[in-house]
């Protein structure tokens, strides 16, 4: 094992630690000593790499969510949309949902933490919905030049706020009304 | 002064007090002492009335946005859309905003509290939207028995997830683009 990738283990495992720990005890009561010991590193390791609690958690969120990623190709802009709609779903079910759900009230006194949750979670998934636009617009299911903001915008809000208010469940029932009775009602009007 | 009103005017002062202290120091660091202290009540009385924090909130909770409210009425449905969310923005920004937003993490945890919370800020202001809906079939805005429920669940996903996630600003141009963007295109739909 070279010396690069024992360093990137070693960030992986503390970033690993940072989401276990903020799943059992939520970010107030998580502590940078307790992420040391599950990630057997030690505390001077993690204390000169982040100085402080918002930064560990900040450098977790970016390593795990940081990247762009894939957009289903299914052939139709529903069956994109479905398929794409389905995964975010079944993240925000998962262990990391509630994480980031725990997070967005400590996010409310760290501008620089709201920021980086923002981009993790929003941004850098833009490209993804521009994609898939792309190819509907090639396919001529919606004019050319449409833009992903409103489709993103929606689709994100109606996926957190069913989470943070556990309104109801994130299920097909639910993915089925949302592509019909809104995002393709959005994207094809006028 | 009656009975009936002093207790009244007891209750009304002990919910005030609950929202401020939440909105300074946070649900897990508000204590009923505190409450007590604040709205100058004897502990006892708190606790005869309400043996727990979470009791005390849903309570607050409960008084101050358990009712229903009044819709506009402008005469089209797009100055109804406007007057209605421009109100809704304005009031999730305001410090109770703030409150409701520190409260979903503490709900996660109870769901008792969740399910306060969600009948005060959706459930009673359901009908709110039926009548604006009931009005704009009857002057042939939209089709007649047109639904409510994903009117007001894009609505509130909206504004909510923006005050969540600090994504932008609750203005004027976010007012103008959710309701010609999305929401007169849902309605109005096939």
């Amino acid at each position: 094992m070279t010396a690069t990738s024992t360093k990137a283990d070693r960030r992986a495992a503390i970033c690993d630690a940072v989401f276990e720990l903020l799943g059992e005890v939520g970010y107030d009561r998580m502590t940078m000593d307790a992420v040391a010991a599950r990630a057997r590193a030690s505390k001077a390791t993690i204390y000169r790499g982040w100085p402080s609690k918002p930064e560990l958690v900040m450098e977790a969120v970016e390593h795990r969510y940081g990247g762009a990623a894939q957009p289903p190709d299914t052939g139709s802009l529903r069956g994109d949309l479905f398929a794409q709609l389905t995964a975010v779903c079944a993240a925000a079910c998962g262990p990391d949902g509630a994480v980031f759900t725990g997070l967005l009230t400590a996010a409310t006194h760290h501008a620089e933490l709201a920021e980086v949750m923002y981009r993790c979670a929003y941004s850098t998934k833009h490209g993804m919905y521009e994609s898939m636009l792309e190819r509907a617009a090639a396919r001529g299911e919606v004019p050319p030049g449409t833009s992903a903001d409103l489709l993103h915008e929606v689709l994100h809000a109606m996926v957190t706020s069913r989470r943070m208010w556990q309104s109801g469940p994130l299920d097909e029932e639910f993915v089925e009304r949302l592509v019909d009775g809104v995002l393709m009602p959005i994207l094809q009007r006028g």
